[in-house]
């Protein structure tokens, strides 16, 4: 790995920074870096100075001024410049992105990113080059922003065998999901998500699942220790849910169940290769961990072979949440704490989705209402259309979970649930 | 720091481990490395002999046989072998422990220890000798078994400003606890807990608060970054409750409480050096982020500046889960990934346990009685001798928190509550 100076000294050693991207978490970044200066100069004898700030339009109005004459637009000169050594990106770019870090990777640069559509699409090449050129490739802030969970994941993986990831991944679907629990539909809610900033203007990602879907898979391929790639992981979102259909889990026999939308991927035996991974909306009980996050908060529970389950919970995005993360990143390649293996692996596995069984809520459009019958254990969970089904594939639920006029849930527990008999040693 | 070699290297080099203590925790140890020995040799390159087991009685029954010539015991010269290069140690010894460790990081060996009450009452001293000799001192295991809150913290100071620390840190309380909540008496649940091997033969240390009191010392040091002594910390155990105060608190005006033992450290001002730091049973309302932790988990908050909230939740004891724990150290080490800075701190703080102030749940005996009716704000909550106080200072309570008779549960908020505004930035 390329020496970075570990150690304080008494002449602190410079080291620069490009950053890529300067909007919500790139300006959040700057100021952060601002305030640490002179305490990494005190503590880890390392003067970091931000060069280079790649923007697509320097004159745009920002709360955080960039440092004097480090805005720029050509993110070509910023990575190759060889005053820098580290690259930040927080840009969001897919295709452009994967240049620029392929670049800076390859010219032995370290690269630390907030980027989860890019890593979801080409992690395993990214982090393939970065074993190659002996640099980190580090991306704590593209999952559940604050929260430590890719850390805690790289760790856990080193001394124990783990066997599920289960995640709300998504602060905004639970932002929506929680203020619809106390009555208001989902229209409403994602109108005030969307002022309070909550919400992307264009919404899909969060409300598809799409963005939850590429942070299990980031998780997964971790946990795995091999490629679960975004095409294996089935997903339904969160927009066919009515506030109707939330109040009637909360009413459900048996206790009231929340809405939560969890991504969840299991290995179907320890140690085996064959995994199953889905992102849906699931019912949980009142006693399951998720029925506790609230609000915009992101929670991850990893369950292991030796230590069971652990769970991290914190703020899923936000502006110096966010940057925090990228400075814990920041810090370990500054220090030269992490080894340069790759985190996504390389191991061979199987997607075993047909193997996906379990139990869901399915409330009908009147065109499919004749073939739900047969399907289901109790019937009008809400109204005639409605109810739950007995252990099913979940391929049987296709042309429920295909119709825009159906809603599909789960209901805890679904898929594999690894005996814990079975997983304790 | 001494070279272990942490690059895959086509011969594995061989490191000598001595481990002192070989109870529950300790052939936990045994057991995960020789479980992962093949796996670091192939991905760490590393061969990792367990060299010796130190024991009091070599011919004791064991569920799991150490390496053959392993056991000995003669602590002074396990320690002593030119061969040792990482001693783990997980005997509880204080007095005898100090003398060990400290003479085992003089030699310039790396210390992996799950000794809470060794640390608390020498840590700095410790920390100390790790860092002058170049060596780590390392103790996940100590704090919250599986739950990797020592790492957590450690990163997060780094990048962030902790004003925060709020846990869950003893799992027998909180078992004993959340079994009280569904009626039970007090005695007979302990005596439950001790059956099922969660409570010790001697439970003192776990009911009086004196477990979380050294745990929370831990934490708060390395939050603050200065030493928060085992003197400084005020400590109610749970010894005291009885079913009829849970069962009140659960009926409480305002909606339900659950009583749960927080260990609770505060910096007054953000950014300030003077700190409260108390552990007492507080009733927690039901949307507090503790009234979900059951049984034997633990659970740790960390308030920071910029990250907001971070919960770390999981198994606080165990053989597998405390050995994990062990083992995560233990990597940290091989790979030479941890700065040997001291995780404590040498800063100046200052113990503001004077201005500690909250309303608390009391219940009075008869001898006291006519001293707490101007205290409170609200009577009769279970009974004439009961109440909830207005606004005052912890050390009004002392003839109560004094009184075996009597009973002091906290009310949230407690203490100083940063406001959130303020405390953002």
């Amino acid at each position: 790995m390329p020496e970075i100076d570990p150690a304080g000294s008494a002449t602190p050693r410079e080291v620069g920074v490009a950053l890529i991207g300067y909007g919500t978490v790139g300006q959040g970044v700057a100021a952060l870096l601002a305030d640490h200066h002179d305490q990494w100069v005190a503590t880890l004898g390392l003067d970091v100075r931000l060069r280079h700030v790649v923007v697509r339009d320097a004159g745009a109005p920002r709360d955080v001024p960039a440092p004097a004459g480090s805005l720029t637009t050509d993110a070509a000169a910023a990575v190759a410049d060889p005053a820098v050594q580290v690259v930040i990106e927080v840009a969001g770019m897919v295709d452009e992105g994967r240049h620029l870090l392929a670049d800076a990777l390859r010219a032995g640069k370290h690269v630390v990113t907030a980027n989860k559509a890019l890593l979801s699409a080409h992690g395993e090449e990214l982090t393939g080059l970065a074993q190659e050129h002996g640099v980190n490739l580090l991306f704590e802030a593209a999952v559940a922003g604050g929260v430590p969970i890719v850390r805690g994941l790289r760790d856990l993986v080193r001394v124990d065998h783990v066997h599920t990831v289960e995640g709300i991944l998504n602060g905004s679907c639970n932002y929506i999901l929680t203020a619809m629990s106390e009555g208001t539909d989902y229209e409403t809610v994602a109108a005030r998500a969307q002022e309070l900033g909550y919400l992307e203007a264009d919404p899909t990602a969060d409300v598809s699942g799409a963005d939850s879907l590429r942070k299990l898979r980031l998780l997964a391929s971790m946990a795995f220790g091999g490629p679960v790639r975004e095409e294996d992981i089935d997903c339904t979102g969160i927009d066919r849910i009515t506030a109707a259909d939330i109040l009637a889990l909360k009413a459900a026999p048996g206790g009231p169940r929340e809405v939560r939308l969890l991504g969840r991927a299991q290995l179907v035996e320890p140690g085996g290769q064959a995994y199953t991974a889905v992102v849906e909306p699931v019912a949980v009980p009142q006693d399951h961990w998720a029925t506790g996050i609230l609000g915009s908060t992101n929670a991850v529970t990893l369950g292991a072979d030796h230590v069971g389950a652990l769970t991290f919970s914190g703020p899923g995005a936000g502006r110096y949440e966010t940057a925090s993360a990228v400075l814990t990143d920041l810090v370990d390649v500054l220090l030269g704490t992490v080894p340069t293996a790759s985190p996504l692996g390389d191991r061979a596995l199987r997607n075993a989705r047909d193997e996906v069984t379990g139990r869901w809520y399915v409330r009908s459009s009147d065109a499919l209402s004749d073939q739900l019958e047969p399907l289901l254990e109790r019937t009008h969970l809400t109204g005639p259309l409605s109810g739950l089904t007995r252990v099913v594939a979940r391929d049987e639920l296709a042309p429920w979970l295909d119709d825009p006029e159906s809603c599909v849930i789960g209901w805890e527990p679904a898929a594999h649930d690894l005996d814990p008999e079975e997983a304790a040693r």
